[in-house]
């Protein structure tokens, strides 16, 4: 089953929370076992899995990532946007979650972000679960 | 084929070898060929790929970790775990490696490890296997 | 579908680009819909998914790297490339895209790249394809 859906991302950097889209996702595929696949079909974004309760996490996650990783480091690519390429690859550009009893098995404290690095923009996002038939 | 165990981790930040846990329920699903996927239902430790051979590589990892991401950050969540939450982001939350002949295909100096970045604890690790039926 | 190749990287530090080798083995497998796994059996070596279009974001990435993860950093490892086995972790040593109409589902400027960190040598990576029956 796969299926596309769109995040107008709200600031240059931030996390977006995707957890109930995807879960829901799952819900209507009616797939009991398997694996959930979400994918970034971008390069300055990311998805990341962590902490759904306090929003402490997600903003000392992105303040670190950003000292790490300066916006203004000393960086070649023209469109100035270097910082953001190099924390998605960092990050990653995909997430594998195991399905059971047609939910994700994610656990008690953790989300799925879209971790934008350039925005505010549009994005889309691939989920792609696959059926264990065993 | 879905299977869960539990590893108790011993220090505060470690790496434990998952590899012949994982190679065993390989071996006893009988799945021929297909994927298998590690998933780590927690938000401050990790699962990662590298060398089996000298500790010292999983010691340098970690020192090198706690230098990027020191744990006494400027960091805002009250818990004081900030590091153990980037950390695990930056290393990711699941494994996917293929399975060909009822085995693993790591290379000859891979090992899987759970990256504990907040312990001790007791850790659930969640393994995933898909055929591939071609 | 599994396949192996591979690739005899050029330099110490350097990404080669993977993305028609693998774009071809998708064509050829016949396979419509499903994922497609990306996999690294080193420890010294890892995949990303980054812009294919300006090369000067490769180098960012590459000099970057470098700047969080020294070469000559306080390491024990005997073998001096604890720089390589820590960049790879961080970037990882899978990748999972899905499949979609007998073709990768990768973004306009997405391109699959073998990231060496410790070369020139000869690499493998092991595809795997895995059908999406419904």
């Amino acid at each position: 089953m796969k299926h596309d859906f769109c995040i107008s991302t709200e600031k240059k950097v931030c996390f977006m929370d995707m957890t109930a889209s995807i879960a829901q996702l799952i819900k209507q595929s009616k797939i009991k076992n398997g694996m959930c696949f979400v994918y970034i079909p971008h390069t300055t974004c990311a998805v990341t899995i962590n902490e759904n309760a306090d929003p402490d996490v997600r903003s000392d996650i992105i303040k670190h990532l950003n000292k790490i990783v300066p916006q203004d480091g000393n960086y070649m690519h023209a469109e100035g946007n270097s910082a953001a390429h190099i924390k998605s690859s960092m990050l990653g550009f995909s997430a594998s979650i195991p399905v059971w009893r047609n939910a994700l098995t994610l656990g008690t404290w953790q989300g799925i972000y879209l971790c934008e690095f350039d925005g505010p923009r549009q994005r889309k996002i691939i989920i792609n679960v696959i059926k264990d038939d065993k």
